[in-house]
């Protein structure tokens, strides 16, 4: 186990994460906010915006504590009188619209009565869906899975799945990636096992950006494939607004609202009862946003 | 009272608002899907775009019945076996960023108990407030009002006021209107008053648009109005997914889609902490989106 708490090391990590992801940029750079939170702890809010390679992202930071309140006792079913909360958040919104939108969140939460757990995952949402990228992208979050618990890639892919889908689109948000929650040291995994690999995540989530981007290249792009990014990017923002856990519990508790909303994409699009031609990129895209695809195989 | 019954009274309310929109727009036609629902019932959904004032919206009527679901008995509380929901619902994106995005629904409910209640309202949304153009919109609205009760107005602009309303933003949607729910025949108004109130707010709604519309005129914008627009459009995305009743509960029941997410924009757009120049246009209007203001003064 490191010698560093989890806040510190959370915040190296997201120190890692913008640095690496301004250098795959090259234009851009992180704009921080700091806020604090009236009754504990507070946070770093970092939004980079109009690079070469990200239209809109942020990565924060966060290690908030206090007094539980009645409403975190209802939503959450907590039984302790205080409690902290730190962790790391990104979504990134790429400008070509062959780039994919990628998410990242890993969480720790303790109550004074000395129950924790820990949550978090990564997950990708292609405009376009490369079946090899989306293969390389699930290979890679599988090899760190498997360095914990040889259970974690499969568990956690169908958490995935089932978490972030869309039921009244029903369709998946994209191509999924790993989902974990209230998880504990178990089977052999002891909680400072459970911290390095929330780590280990973010340490991975630059690589797995960079290389989605490399392997694409800057593909060109026109009309057509901006209009079908920002109707994708619609769908996104109605998970995050209808059914995104963290998100609606954030708006319900009175969070910073701009660094909750961060994961919006800067421009979104509805047309109505759009259906994609047959047999085109964008029906073949929808075809593969569906639950339980083994993209290992 | 009408010798038609209220299911096709709404549709002739639906037919003649088409008709006075498509003439005020000048170029575009409604395009209209027929749909069913499996358990009964069904609806018109009609939606305009690419116009010369409307760039997206919808007026949809639709008249559903059978069997109170469990989940429609969980999430309205209802007592019935059978019931009836009819009703014509609109929304407005114009192209223009100083013409408003305007709102209204009427609808009536019945259960095989007898049980039975009106709703609706009609709202505004400037992305500029004028403050002359908010008052004659209501104005216009408290006219009809009076008709029917003298409290009427009071009452249904100060529900408007709460409903229309985004907490997470400490803003309202618009300059507000009129709300109503679960309302009876009561206090000396007949239930065939209650309908007779609906039909009037349906035959209103495109006098109150063309008023906007005249009043204002075609004024020139640019990119910045454009993206002001934009930003505006995303709270009422936000509003629509997060807090509106009728859309959740759509969402969870399994209504269609395309109709209910038909009162989203055809853009929208969000800036990360977008903050207005001291004194612009767009700080004056944010300060106007508050609860309270007696439009009428």
């Amino acid at each position: 186990m490191s010698q560093l708490n989890i806040i510190d090391r959370f915040k190296q990590v997201q120190d890692f994460i913008c640095k690496e992801l301004e250098h795959l940029d090259g234009a851009a750079k992180f704009q921080e906010d700091n806020w604090t939170r009236k009754e504990g702890g507070g946070g770093r809010t970092r939004i980079i915006s109009n690079g070469n390679i990200f239209e809109k992202g942020g990565v924060n930071f966060s290690a908030v504590h206090g007094p539980v309140s009645e409403l975190m006792r209802q939503q959450l079913g907590l039984n302790g009188q205080d409690f902290l909360a730190t962790g790391v958040s990104i979504v990134l919104h790429p400008k070509n619209p062959y780039h994919p939108i990628m998410h990242m969140n890993v969480r720790y939460f303790q109550l004074n009565t000395g129950e924790y757990w820990f949550g978090g995952g990564i997950d990708m949402t292609p405009h376009y869906v490369d079946e090899s990228l989306a293969r390389d992208f699930h290979r890679e979050l599988k090899k760190v899975c498997d360095r914990y618990h040889p259970t974690f890639y499969d568990r956690f892919k169908d958490w995935a799945d089932d978490y972030f889908y869309i039921p009244h689109r029903e369709e998946t948000r994209g191509v999924g990636g790993i989902f974990y929650d209230h998880i504990k040291a178990n089977h052999g995994v002891s909680k400072s096992d459970l911290e390095d690999f929330a780590i280990d995540l973010g340490e991975l989530f630059p690589q797995l950006y960079s290389h989605q981007v490399k392997k694409c290249g800057n593909k060109d792009f026109g009309d057509r494939e901006i209009e079908w990014q920002n109707l994708r990017r619609g769908r996104y923002v109605e998970f995050n607004l209808v059914y995104d856990r963290g998100t609606k519990f954030g708006l319900k508790t009175g969070g910073r609202i701009e660094s909750i909303l961060m994961s919006l994409p800067k421009n979104a699009s509805w047309f109505y009862d759009f259906s994609p031609e047959k047999n085109s990129p964008e029906e073949k895209t929808l075809n593969q946003l569906k639950k339980n695809i083994d993209w290992l195989d």
